[in-house]
């Protein structure tokens, strides 16, 4: 759709000739078939394709004869109620990014992620709200949204069906009429229908807000049942075919991050100060651990949750700073996530995916042993991304992050630095220890051999992602004892200052 | 746990000495490292480990100092609120089914499917009630899912954790005079140190009547905190390193089904009457589709929800069925699931659990086009299952089943019987039509020369799983809309009398 266009517009009134429907639908159909197999086959790309319209344009109609032409074991179709509990305790993306299909798959959503903002510009908007301001933001995350998943390789195919008043009418009227087919038509669907014209203006605003190159809007005349679903199928057909071309071609290398002195000497690895005496330790740590105990029972916590991330090289001891941490909570409260390699099941969606998924509810903990910040660290230093993906990683982690922000989560971030002696050290002791050798793996002998280029890598990071809704906490951690307590005091501190 | 044992017994106020301190520990980590490498590494067994215990008996303490003696990344703990939403309009033993951990792994479960049984036991069932017959139920239920895990490869070792009143009493008031500590007393455990003695005895029952042979509890005085970890580490390694013993030798052939010549007679695959032309078929399939639709719409359907499964030969007809149920439906109160091979890690759960993630929400459709029947038709008949295997599945099914329909699920399970001169006529069909190709697949050809062992398999299934709460409907299915109306017209039949 050329941004500006209006709606209307697209009613040519079309219909499909004997000559077409008998001629052109079958090749079509074959078309489409032969598309999804080379999709399931390649399994380069998935697709999304979102179903949006005004009420009685024939969305459901549309999608039930999309199905009959595909096949279902490669497609499914997600309808969405209002969020339930579980759905609205996380970011409002949360219910979408749960059902992205892995590559060689197909998802044809009724309204998606436009649901909400299409009934929210039209002042209908119980969720998402309606002020401006928010409808600017629900605009924003879409947009990147689908940046991130058209960059990631998948197709996002965005149909909108509309008729004339005239038609909208007598299609609601009619449904009405008859008692089988009269709950089709909901209050707000009444509503909309008698704000014909405010509301078309107001989806008009919201397609061409989100119309973007990667993710164009298909505006498609309702009018006629088959011409329509012949019309969508079409789009379908060529989101699927083009899928390779729908990735745009990386921009000009990002600009160099500017790692100043400044952001160097903060990955010190050895603490100020003298080391702790055992009574000293214990006290300070017991002392941290029931305020944080304390900050985890209040009131005010209920209304947020808590996402922290433990990065560092091998033996930094992210591991033995976050069983500190759970010994403070309530067993019920936080679940422990350490991130290996991705399964296949995790490598056929996009990377943020896998973190989506495990994202707290209210007034709970999710702590992970090692992040989403792989991306820009291992996969950067040993090869596993290709450049562009882990140089566009530092936009998506901010912008994932603020979802996490705007919905009340507290994300705290520590890097553990740790010198290269001290790891030898703390390998050595691995390797003599043999309760230990769990933690001995021959990839951290290869890790090791890459120091500068981590070093490197995590100073980008810090340059590129220490923003105010999501700080950094670097923490020298050549003193084990030290540097839980470093952790324990900075992770009490982001919590106490959400809740104040 | 010797079946009616008394709990006090087991307090033998035990400690480790300095010496067991010094040197047993270290190897029973050093076998659970071990034992945990091993399981990973075979992938033959998961373990399920749960804890239980009254108030004070240190369960979250052992949970913890476990977890450090384990690989983290190898074991999860979860813990368990009260259910939520999403958790409520699901049977009972839902939350529990979605965390199966893959062969390979071990979950630790605080209370798992006990908290919600001792409580009731107690007199506190909030959820499950406390009525002897509730409890009862609890119980057979329980025990049915232990035997089915354990016969599916998995380690169930129950573990609970008793300290005599005094200590408790002090240790509940020592939590409470510390205001980081007074949180992790609850009102329920204020409850039940109150009435420590007949909670005593109320647990005393629950654990002798949910103690077997292949899942058996093991109480532990949690009077000493190191004694009462090296104990429970014990029983873990026992559990991991006995595995291969845990799974009961295969009974006795079961007992053959009678196949009766009336069941027999009711594979008719030829509707009795003439073929309807084509006013009579759009007329009455209107009206079919029209009263569907008014049922889902009815209040009480809102306290209910569908779990259908299809079941046929290849060609049978299965999806052209279930496109004119949803055809009835609102887009967002239905899922369509098929059912192909089982993925890795689908395989690497018990078999049911991927139809246990499926199940509906209240006033929801899943529609399966097949199901665990799987179990029973093609993995018995292709060898894809050991006999013993497919052989309990029959009772498995039914409890699975039965736990559906008593949480108020409406179970409808349709065999759609073709014969084999009309399967052949229709793979001809899709041979020569290039819009029904993603329909052939080459395993239609090799199942088709099993058609007799398939055929006894049904009448096998049909003899042992058509149940009062989840019967078959019997399809005739060589006349293709008259199967559709004889399925439409029947599940609004199973609608119908459960709503009234």
């Amino acid at each position: 759709m050329a941004t500006g266009r209006r709606l209307h517009e697209a009613l040519s009134g079309r219909r499909l000739t004997r000559l077409e429907y008998e001629h052109a639908l079958p090749r079509l159909q074959d078309a489409l078939l032969d598309a999804q197999f080379t999709l399931a086959r390649s399994r380069k790309h998935a697709v999304v394709m979102i179903v949006t319209g005004i009420p009685a344009a024939g969305r459901s109609e549309v999608v039930n004869e999309l199905l009959g032409w595909l096949d279902p074991k490669l497609a499914t179709v997600y309808g969405f109620h209002a969020p339930n509990d579980v759905e609205r305790e996380r970011p409002t993306l949360w219910r979408y990014w749960r059902l992205l299909p892995p590559k060689g798959r197909i998802a044809i959503l009724h309204g998606g992620w436009y649901q909400d903002l299409l009934l929210g510009a039209a002042g209908l908007g119980v969720k998402t709200g309606s002020s401006p301001a928010q409808l600017r933001q629900g605009v924003a995350r879409v947009r990147q949204l689908e940046q991130m998943l058209v960059r990631d390789g998948m197709v996002v195919c965005k149909v909108h069906l509309h008729v004339a008043p005239a038609t909208q009418k007598k299609r609601l009227v009619r449904l009405q009429a008859n008692k089988t087919t009269r709950w089709r038509v909901t209050q707000e669907d009444r509503w909309l229908a008698r704000h014909y014209r405010p509301v078309e203006r107001a989806f008009e605003r919201t397609l061409a807000a989100t119309d973007q190159p990667l993710a164009p809007w298909h505006v498609v005349d309702g009018t006629d049942s088959q011409h329509r679903a012949f019309e969508v199928g079409r789009q379908l057909l060529a989101a699927v075919q083009h899928a390779d071309d729908a990735v745009p071609r990386s921009r000009n290398a990002s600009k160099k991050a500017v790692v100043s002195a400044a952001i160097r000497a903060r990955f010190a690895t050895k603490p100020a100060g003298d080391a702790l005496s055992d009574e000293e330790y214990e006290a300070e740590l017991e002392r941290l651990q029931g305020r944080l105990a304390l900050l985890s029972r209040r009131k005010r916590f209920e209304r947020h949750a808590v996402v922290a991330a433990f990065e560092g090289m091998d033996a930094a001891g992210k591991g033995g700073a976050i069983r500190r941490i759970i010994a403070a909570l309530d067993a019920r409260q936080f679940r422990v996530v350490p991130i290996s390699a991705p399964t296949p099941e995790e490598l056929a969606r996009p990377y943020l995916w896998r973190f989506w998924f495990q994202l707290p509810p209210r007034g709970h903990y999710t702590l992970f042993d090692r992040s989403w910040y792989g991306r820009v660290l291992v996969e950067r230093v040993r090869g596993f991304a290709q450049a562009p993906d882990w140089q566009r990683a530092y936009d998506e982690i901010n912008e994932f992050e603020r979802q996490l922000a705007e919905h009340r989560v507290i994300v705290a971030k520590f890097w553990l630095a740790v010198s290269r002696e001290q790891q030898l050290e703390r390998f050595a002791e691995r390797d003599r220890n043999p309760l230990k050798r769990f933690k001995v793996d021959p990839e951290d002998r290869v890790n090791r051999r890459h120091w500068a280029a981590y070093q490197r890598a995590a100073q980008d990071m810090l340059a590129r992602t220490d923003t105010p809704h999501a700080p950094w906490t670097i923490v020298p951690a050549d003193d084990k004892r030290r540097a839980r307590l470093t952790v324990l005091r900075a992770l009490g501190d982001c919590i106490e200052a959400a809740l104040d």
